[in-house]
């Protein structure tokens, strides 16, 4: 299943150019139920893997994307693809998911817009764009879904999963629902369940989406105008929650963009007002707003404690049987340390086998997906990973 | 010109009844002219009055607002007024600003809605309101036309001045531009500059009330729709970074808002998407959207130590001659203690009279409102004045 096409040179420590696989779950004649209540009659799922299955099949991780991200996790789409996937410094021949001993997954998540079933599907019902049709989705049919996947590749066991923020929150949702199938786990970046103040910001990019009158209900695919402005406003709200105040005034300080003196008139002249419409607008060109609405609502709605531990997050995890790595970074203040200390401690509670780090990092909540974070924390996850598969085949 | 109503019976400690009173400043004939360049050919400006002036005239203190405050700061403006004034707790017979000693004024700031002239007002030229034709105006028109106010109304010197945030940026300027008319000032969760973070967010509640159709380019004094939409989301924003992430913790949780269950529906169901739906809708009721991005974009361009310090804000602080306390709260993250600090350490390098201190608070931004801070707040100015003006009368 290595997909690497070996005619290209690939970069050194890349897994090269790789082709997105697609699958469909094989879903009961009622559908597939949902957490809502409601069923989805057919679910498609768009995937990659890279490096290859052990003969012995237990040398699978799965490693899950965030909010906006998608299953192209390392390497280009073609020779020519401006830029690898989200964690391609993380993933690759050598690297810390190391392709040449590792089987490594990843997959778009139900509600998004990139491959997988999401509100931007066409409803098989209708033969139309589902819209706000789709029903609700919750981060336990998001695994659930994902377990299917697993299941249906012949993979009998992960030997790990990784993911940070809302993909740390599936690994978590992994190790609870699923508790014998998976030997381990990273979880970084991420919580049990998000503050009032990452709903309050999530709700106020949903407000920006639905007050868009191009937005139409949700029911926009196709017509002339998509809700871009709202989109682009949710995008500008979550961008500056992924840095932090030190890296914004590290990069940006308040440097104008392209002039010495002030305007006096409302355009955006300082660099950061500068790079956040620059980020709104590029985030528009490859996501769908709908899915925006459906996934935010979906981490809001989770709480690890609440589903598996009568509100008890001590409680929930006793159910994991997994090694974890909890990971967090100092200047993240949406997914603060403080809440995966929370985590760690009700594992611990439990005697379970978890580590846990805080790397020292400016960069915010993203700092997971920065290279420049890349030393402590592909060391970290190399030596977990080495420990649990410490020779070239079984442990 | 104490305006206290004496046939009404105040609460203990409250001004009273007080009347809103306004005044047209003194403008040449080529108009007053701004900071971009511009000119007003007339400017109104709302204030309120406190207590009385002292023969000597040397009890006067300014207080100046923030973003969303006005002239009202204290008592009622009728018996069934249903809120006092923004710092009633502060300001009364006895409080912190004791109105049996000093003169407290309050006055409008030059681009509000609130009676001093702004986008919102009729622009004499064209018997229309200006809208975005309204020039852009920074803190030192804001101060200039203050000081104004504050001549006219045969004042030969203040006290002392008192505000928070944009409040005290506006105390700051004062300090710079007239340092010979100030005795003393308290500077209040406040900052000499706002960091990219803040122009972030700032722009961002900009940029949705733009996007607002109804917002017609700022032409929509009169409309039938007015960019209610864009503006309430700009204050949903607003409001989060004014709160703190523990004081949402405790005050919301992650309760839901008058049921049990989640919906699985897009409407907004937790307790703090309830809050900030109504923060938002209460206060477009109350305040002008164009006023939003004229006074944002005057704080974001404020620079104490560019504009008078050639970008050292320690070079600035040698014109200071006012005794100062600064004040901030320790979980302010919008304008955090490091600002105030670098502020103190500025003037201290100067062998400035500066006391700093730093509150304990969980209530964010907002501490300086909020009346569970009274007491120490109440304390430490109540001691700062006495010290300056220890006996009725003369010091």
């Amino acid at each position: 299943m290595n997909t690497a096409n070996s005619t290209i040179q690939p970069e050194p420590g890349s897994v090269g150019v790789v082709k997105p696989q697609h699958l469909s779950v094989v879903v009961p004649p009622e559908g597939f139920r949902l957490e809502c209540g409601r069923s989805l009659p057919a679910i498609e799922v768009a995937y990659e893997t890279y490096g290859v299955l052990s003969p012995e099949r237990d040398n699978a991780i799965l490693i899950l994307h965030a909010l906006t991200g998608d299953a192209h996790v390392a390497g280009r789409h073609s020779p020519d693809d401006r830029k690898p996937g989200w964690w391609d410094f993380a993933v690759g021949p050598g690297r810390a998911f190391d392709t040449n001993r590792y089987f490594v997954i990843c997959l778009n998540i139900l509600g998004g817009c990139k491959g997988t079933t999401g509100p931007s599907s066409l409803n098989p019902d209708t033969g139309r764009p589902y819209g706000m049709t789709f029903p609700a989705v919750t981060l336990g049919d998001m695994v659930r879904v994902q377990k299917h996947v697993i299941d249906q590749l012949g993979i009998p066991s992960l030997l790990s999963m990784a993911g940070g923020s809302l993909g740390g929150m599936q690994v978590l949702e992994w190790l609870l629902r699923y508790p014998d199938f998976v030997r381990s786990a990273v979880i970084l970046a991420s919580t049990s369940k998000l503050s009032p103040q990452s709903i309050a910001f999530n709700e106020v990019g949903r407000k920006a989406i639905i007050s868009d009158p191009a937005w139409n209900n949700g029911d926009y695919y196709g017509a002339a105008a998509r809700p871009e402005t709202g989109l682009a406003i949710a995008r500008m709200i979550g961008h500056i929650t992924y840095l932090s105040d030190i890296s914004m005034d590290q990069k940006f300080g308040r440097r104008l963009q392209n002039r010495a003196e002030y305007s006096y008139e409302f355009n955006h002249e300082f660099a950061v007002e500068n790079y956040l419409h620059y980020q709104g607008a590029q985030f528009v060109q490859r996501f769908d707003a709908n899915s925006y609405l459906y996934i935010t609502k979906a981490m809001d709605y989770y709480d690890a404690a609440a589903d598996w531990g009568g509100s008890n997050l001590e409680k929930a995890c006793a159910r994991i049987k997994a090694k974890t790595l909890v990971v967090s970074f100092t200047s993240d203040w949406l997914f603060p340390s403080r809440q995966s200390l929370e985590l760690v401690k009700a594992l611990r509670q439990n005697n379970a086998d978890v580590s846990y780090l805080e790397i020292e990092s400016d960069y915010g909540h993203d700092a997971f997906l920065i290279p420049a974070n890349a030393d402590p924390l592909i060391r970290v996850v190399d030596s977990f990973l080495d420990n649990l598969y410490p020779t070239e085949g079984a442990p």
